[in-house]
């Protein structure tokens, strides 16, 4: 291969993905290059890599995937600081406009023109060097593992949701879902301070790891439906995304609580009105993150989140496919992670 | 009659309302007694009228409705203050524990154990004479009308939701249903600030009645569906209860919008849940209202908002079933307000 | 001693306390009575003691002195709980009066009409049995000792700091002085979620104590100047009352970020204008707080917080002098408590 | 003059500004070229005029004054939008780089890297042509008048302090000092839903002009202090700048009140530090504004703020001197708008 090219898993229709020489990406002003260590696959590259869409977002030419990267810095594009050459980042995946009334106001996720790793038309992380506006790469600490780096992006969603629910200390949190998703809300509530983390699944190992990273009680709802279990929360953290499930898990929210729809699923839920007027609920949903990236790293790097114990196998580029299908494979898979240099 | 007797409206079953002689209630300590001057009728006031029931509360023995009243101040009870007799007060209909969690938040609406005015089982304001914490009365400038002084009860409902929307200066609010309440809520919302406000029904003598009222626009849904009018605004303020219509108004909403449901309308309404993640929508509900009087009076009495212009008839209390078919039996009817002195 | 007679520790004058026997107080409507087997002693109490005034609130009677106690439920009063007999309790020494416009907004430490446990010209705890709202009456779980159901009482004051100051995962956190309250606010702030919390004293002690209670760092300001470390924090947690240092300490508070003013100090600090206004702080004081127990209790009880390990010395109420004294003569005196029943 | 040359006034020392011929500007990526129609004079331009410094800002090279502009869209630079030459424009002095922790949280007016207009070193609009970031130029209905369009830069610094003292609806405000940014400070308050706004000042024709903008009361502190004239607002905007007069005006706000610092007067003021944690008020300061311009070109557009009324005069670029030092020649003069192309 040569100096300049690299490699990069690309999908290039409905299950299939190819391994192709590509040019290594040349970092644009202000920009760093960075050597991809480690990139976590996600539900929504798996959805991709199924559907060959996600709701408007559909893949239309052959596409990288892979939005959790973390990695070295190995060169500096004009304007960008030099000196971080070397260092071990967490890259955050999107790249909004900066300038638009969202990014403006903070919201920079919600920006229009936001350019996002692994999503049509935009190029991911699945290769072996990437480029990325110096101020989207964060140092992290030599405790950080590549992996933790890389699950950053994962943790920032957790993160999200817990800023949306104003998670503090003394809430009781019920999470619906223990994915890796559901099991970052987890961890993030309890940093927030949340005394009290109910989660709920139907994987028994799941709710397993659940207890293990901190959950105060677990529910198997395969076995005693929500609705049976007289929990009750001041915040929801729906992490799930079945439509049928949100009805009961907003029933179980107290007055002035907050409910937070993180998991996808589908176009419309049905919403009980009568029990959000009647308490006074706030229900809202989360699109990715918005300044989360240096409170995530302390988060981890202080010891309060575990990122590793979350890792459930390492793939290299050659076997994106294997990754993508881990999780359907093995019910005791929850999260992966490739390793492009591998 | 009697020296303390009084005359009182009681629904005592479907469509039935007995004028009765009842003792005039004694104001207990911190209590003032209130003659009623003015009492608005509401629609759950027609609601229990011709079903008996809404939700869970359900009439089961003689109830006397009303819950929007206003008056003078007669007597004091023990540790009450004996100077206000004499005084024009309007109401808070709501009286709470005050010393639950919700109270001590300062989410008094929220209280557990509210009694409330005409909500089964307490006795509301269909009659001649009140008893009321003293706190829950307020002094009302000889500037505020009569009935003005009773609407300060729907208005507060109006102030309530546009709290919760966070309107202000140079947000663009879409008010769907311009009954009382959402002629109020118009009317408060352009009090708060807002400079574009949009007002949907279908009836078209309301319509002018909003444009009237400041509406900067009105868009006659029975000819142009709102999903083809091309409407976007920064917050909603739900105020039809038509459940099917829900969907179109909150998919009218801009990003980092807020969407208030104040209109009752069954249990269940169906949520656009991808565009309320996508936009990070917050969806609320209103139950009543919290500390609104004084800003309600303030903006009657500084002429921002204008509650005389919504009443459209007076009764009677020998009259109050004419009054609850007011407006099934009269498009044009707005607001009927009951004289029960007269 | 009689039947329903108590000891109580009266405040007679300057530096003059007597134990004398006073009637068992009867609880009231609605009020338990509560046999106090622990009660804090404050700064306050030391400071009624040895002045007999804290600004305006001047001791012009005998006066008991207390308001952090905790206890055992003995009796209840008409309209009271009286399942609650034997059940031990945490109690919030302000009575609010519930219903003004500052309680009905959830901020009853700011009622005028508050009276408050020890406070002129109301009695406090320094006896064998109060009275107390039961709802201002909070059960304990059994893990928690009699000494950290007292000191949720301070535990309050902190967490009500972190509170105003918006503390959460990621923040780095300047406490400003290393007594009680300053530990307390050192460690909610890590209960809130900080990740970084410095602390500073003079007292080489109490920033020993200040680490093993979680400070990430700590500064002898004895030694080096709090202007001359470098510190820089996005929030300051001011505990040290002495208006000389406010100002460097606001100084190293970051763009956007809060100083709360926790410590008294006199009545005018100077305020470095510029720097408020070129970085946007916002600077507030707390008085007490409210809506905080629950939470303190939980806090508690998850083990995140540590009251026992401030405890120096208990004392008898016939010792009550010593134990208000014991700061002044001990520099490794951090906080006493006294128990009445021994 | 050649093709591409323009006028510009330049500050070359204290007391000195010389009209020059410069090049005329050439817009970047992104940018657009503006004519200037307008620009106000501001308290600081004559700041720097008298004194060479505001603060840490040093002139130390000729500089450009003017951070008020207005004008027309004539070129558009690469990337920029083409369509909008021969649009009016209302320009936002500041610009931030958008990419630093402070600007993706929505704080751009805290960005340490921001250059703004007429601030040492970067030049301003006292010349007939501008650049700027095609974002910061925002569109103007017909209905305002060029010196509207330029005063939007001061409005905005009023809507600002109103949005951080969280002005509303029933809110009493007071605002001390009523020069422009008093007078727009008390506009802003109105348009918030303010019923009752007082305005203090030592000068008749001033206070004359704020009863005439809306002000609910007066008051002449120069003949009544203002802790003498009893007055209570729940929210003070600070506008004098008088150091002395701070102190008795936050004495003036109520329990839970807010006190927004605008004005700048010297390094340190005196804090009633008792006052302010009794009550618990809020104390902050204002730099600069951030997302502004949409909502106050909403504000006058509607008519709820009068830009024209505080408008005492028109220069020439080439009599700038006369135009800073106006203000100081003539009490009654208030605002004072140069038109470059005269």
């Amino acid at each position: 291969m040569a100096d300049h090219a690299m490699r990069a898993a690309v999908l290039t229709g409905p299950r299939a993905v190819t391994l192709e020489e590509r040019p290594r990406p040349e970092p644009g002003p202000g920009e760093l290059l960075i050597r991809v260590d480690a990139v976590g696959t996600c539900g929504s590259d798996v959805h991709y890599y199924d559907h060959g869409r996600i709701g408007e977002f559909v893949v239309e030419s052959p596409l990288v995937l892979g939005h959790e990267p973390a990695g070295t810095v190995v060169a500096a594009g004009p304007g960008a600081d030099g000196h971080r050459v070397g260092q071990r980042v967490s890259i955050e995946p999107g790249r909004p406009d900066l300038s638009c009334v969202q990014c403006r106001a903070g919201r920079y996720n919600l920006c229009p023109d936001m350019r996002f790793f692994g999503t049509p038309p935009y190029d991911g992380a699945f290769c072996e060097y990437v480029t990325v506006h110096e101020r989207f790469a964060y140092a992290v600490p030599d405790r950080l593992s590549d992996d933790a780096a890389a699950l950053i992006e994962p943790l920032s969603v957790g993160i999200w949701a817990n800023r949306k629910a104003r998670v503090g200390p003394g809430r009781r949190v019920l999470v619906t879902g223990a994915g890796p998703i559901g099991l970052l809300c987890l961890q993030a509530a309890r940093a927030f301070g949340a005394t009290d983390v109910v989660v709920t699944d139907v994987n028994p190992h799941r709710l397993r790891l659940a207890r293990d990273l901190g959950a105060s009680q677990t529910l198997d709802v395969g076995e005693t439906p929500l609705a049976e279990a007289g929990i009750e929360a001041d915040v929801l953290l729906e992490c799930s995304g079945h439509p049928a499930a949100v009805g009961a898990a907003i029933r179980a929210v107290r007055r002035a609580g907050r409910a937070v729809l993180v998991g996808m699923g589908g176009d419309e839920i049905p919403l009980p009105l009568s029990h959000v007027q009647r308490r006074e609920l706030e229900v809202t949903g989360t699109f990715r993150y918005a300044n989360t990236w240096p409170d995530a790293i302390a988060m981890v790097a202080s010891g309060r989140v575990d990122l590793d114990a979350l890792v459930t196998g390492h793939y290299g580029l050659a076997d994106v496919e294997q990754a993508l299908t881990a999780s359907a494979r093995d019910p005791q898979s929850v999260k992966v992670v490739l390793r492009p240099q591998a």
